[in-house]
């Protein structure tokens, strides 16, 4: 686009997924500058997939940047990098046995830098924040984002602020301070860690990198749903189930199965998206059930989920348009399950997941009992980030083991 | 080699690098039968050469499999995988000018199932267990290797016994209990820890997978200098530093050079491989320091990097030799600047490593102006495994922070 080297020639407009009003790239954007809505990227496909054959992705590298050709930036521009992306797509023979279906596979993020799927969206997000040339970034997050935010802010030699809820896990506190941040604890849930940030880190000096409040985070996720195409060699599972709080990686992956299809890099249908909630904070799911256009605010969300605790997503048209339009569904599990499911993963196939991963599994179980899911499907999981962050989780999972209230499967 | 259809073809033997005995695959085999010491694999690399070409890896995946031709297993044997391998190599540029080196890399292991180095390892040894027909699976550990082997042995569906030291930081326990290991507390250090093994976990059900006590846990660290090399473009760095405990990452390098350099995949000298301990633990710097052959115990190992806490590597004789034939050298880092790297690669590169991993950066700087490191070296260090597991050591690192005590660079 004119005026804007530093951004990728394929990349056309930002467009508002909303009103459908376009903008250039010749200055900073975060949202929709007529109605305040989620920008998203748009690119010529055309020239994309005469330039880049997807055989020729090697030459690239592994990691997320293999896929630049529809990321935001220029080849030349100098992009920071921790590693990110690039992980593997594991497969569960044992569990999906167990659980009934033709093939089961697990995202496995937690190699991530950061060790979540957040640095995907933080990734693209900061070096956004380099080509607008931001010298500070701010976010509200339950943990996992605002450490990615951090690492890259560091890694960049950008300022960085979070505020998060005040009964987040020490774990990620300590790695955002590590990394140089300003870390605020807020009470309440991710909502009002938001309204704290508007004050303490006000535009424009501060660059809103918050879910859907710039467009590159879904770009970042957008990858997901590549790496997932080419790992299975261009031939996409039938379900996949996604642990759903502000839900970039869903709306993600529903922009990157269009934009594959289109390119002819994919053929077939696309994959029935659920989103995977639970019962303690399922502003989507109810939605969804309620056939409603957009999601109202959960009152007293709770979960050890903590990125899950996301009472009122800010892009609730793009989640429920990604599961809607892909044929699929969105369901809660119980808090009981999903901690069984922890234990499950691990003991099974030797994975310390997250309990926004292990909701996945619950998820996936609960729709096979009601036929939403068939024997026939071949279907994939997420594990969003390690275990190792979420202790008192883990605490309770083992304390339900070792009393033998786990339920046998 | 005969009667063994689950090993490598190219696999002639397991040589013991001590005497030089020879022994086959036919049976389970852990040291060398005539004199007990550490058993290494030979393979017929004229026939490797021929086979795999290296430009043709791309299609062996992105993992550490991706080196599969010198490995010890066929190439229809089903391996138990999680993702191991395959990390970043990160280029950091500003730290790299303010030590002083043309260039400085860093491998960035803690996106390794179980977030560490030690995957590498226990992916061949539990692999190993299956090919040797074994149930279970028993070593003594610091920690991460713990964490690694019970990780995979709950995938490959063995049982498995973890002996520690009593302080080893609480995610460790949690971690491989979760993975269904059971985990003995053994007053004392790594070596206490291995005594206790002995009569708990004894032989031959319970397969020992201790640091040099079996073959395999030496072939997979041996990928580390494949990546090396092959993330470098075959052209590797002057000078590597790493953080040294039992060694087998320093060991394995050696053999993965010298294999590369047979098959001529490489060229030019080896890289000076440097072996970095704390003050608080340093048996191997003391030995190459006096020239000896050996490594004499050391008394009352004390440091945060657990890790590090070796007090008696059992392959001495193969880390001297590694050291010496490659023309490095052998250094021991204060606790102190061990610290004040953990907060230098956090704040400036965003990366939140393990002490250990912050060791190597201490002692390129200690290098650099003793003059053993020159301005002209292509310098890579180590960042071993995730500093999640160290909250203790980052509480210390933050503490000095705040207190401006951190030394000024």
């Amino acid at each position: 686009m004119d005026g804007s080297p530093a951004f990728n020639p394929a990349l056309v407009a930002l467009e508002c997924a909303d009103c459908g009003a376009r903008c250039d790239l010749t200055r900073p954007r975060g949202t929709c500058p007529s109605c305040g809505r989620p920008l998203v990227a748009v690119y010529d496909l055309e020239r994309v997939r005469a330039e880049t054959p997807r055989d020729s992705l090697g030459r690239f590298g592994t990691d997320l940047w293999r896929y630049r050709a529809v990321l935001p930036f220029a080849p030349d521009f100098p992009v920071v990098r921790l590693g990110e992306g690039g992980t593997p797509l594991l497969p569960l023979a044992r569990l999906g046995e167990s659980v009934g279906v033709a093939e089961l596979w697990m995202k496995e993020e937690s190699g991530n830098p950061t060790q979540s799927f957040k640095a995907r969206g933080l990734a693209l997000a900061v070096n956004g924040a380099l080509a607008f040339s931001r010298e500070g970034i701010a976010l509200p997050s339950a943990g996992n984002a605002g450490s990615a935010a951090a690492a890259y802010a560091a890694a960049a030699g950008l300022r960085c602020r979070v505020a998060v809820p005040d009964d987040t896990p020490e774990a990620f506190v300590v790695e955002a301070r590590a990394f140089g941040a300003e870390v605020r604890l807020v009470p309440g849930t991710i909502a009002e860690a938001g309204r704290a940030l508007a004050e303490w880190a006000a535009g424009p000096q501060w660059w809103n990198v918050a879910t859907f409040k710039e467009p590159f985070r879904l770009e970042g996720k957008k990858t997901l749903g590549y790496e997932i195409a080419e790992q299975l060699a261009w031939r996409l599972p039938d379900v996949i189930l996604y642990p759903t709080g502000g839900g970039t990686g869903l709306v993600g992956m529903h922009r990157a199965f269009r934009e594959m299809a289109a390119m002819g890099w994919t053929s077939g249908p696309m994959p029935r998206l659920v989103a995977v909630q639970v019962n303690g904070c399922a502003p989507v799911v109810r939605a969804f059930d309620a056939g409603a256009p957009r999601v109202a605010p959960w009152e007293h969300a709770a979960t050890v989920a903590s990125g899950l605790r996301v009472p009122s997503p800010f892009a609730d048209t793009l989640i429920l348009a990604a599961v809607r339009e892909s044929g699929g569904t969105a369901v809660a599990v119980a808090e009981e399950d999903m901690l069984d499911a922890m234990n499950d993963l691990a003991g099974t196939e030797g994975c310390l997941v997250c309990p926004e991963g292990a909701a996945t599994l619950a998820a996936l179980r609960q729709l096979r009992r009601s036929g939403e899911v068939r024997a026939t499907d071949r279907a994939l999981i997420y594990d969003t980030g390690s275990g190792l962050k979420y202790p008192e989780a883990w605490r309770l999972a083992l304390a339900r083991r070792a009393s033998g209230e786990e339920v046998a499967r």
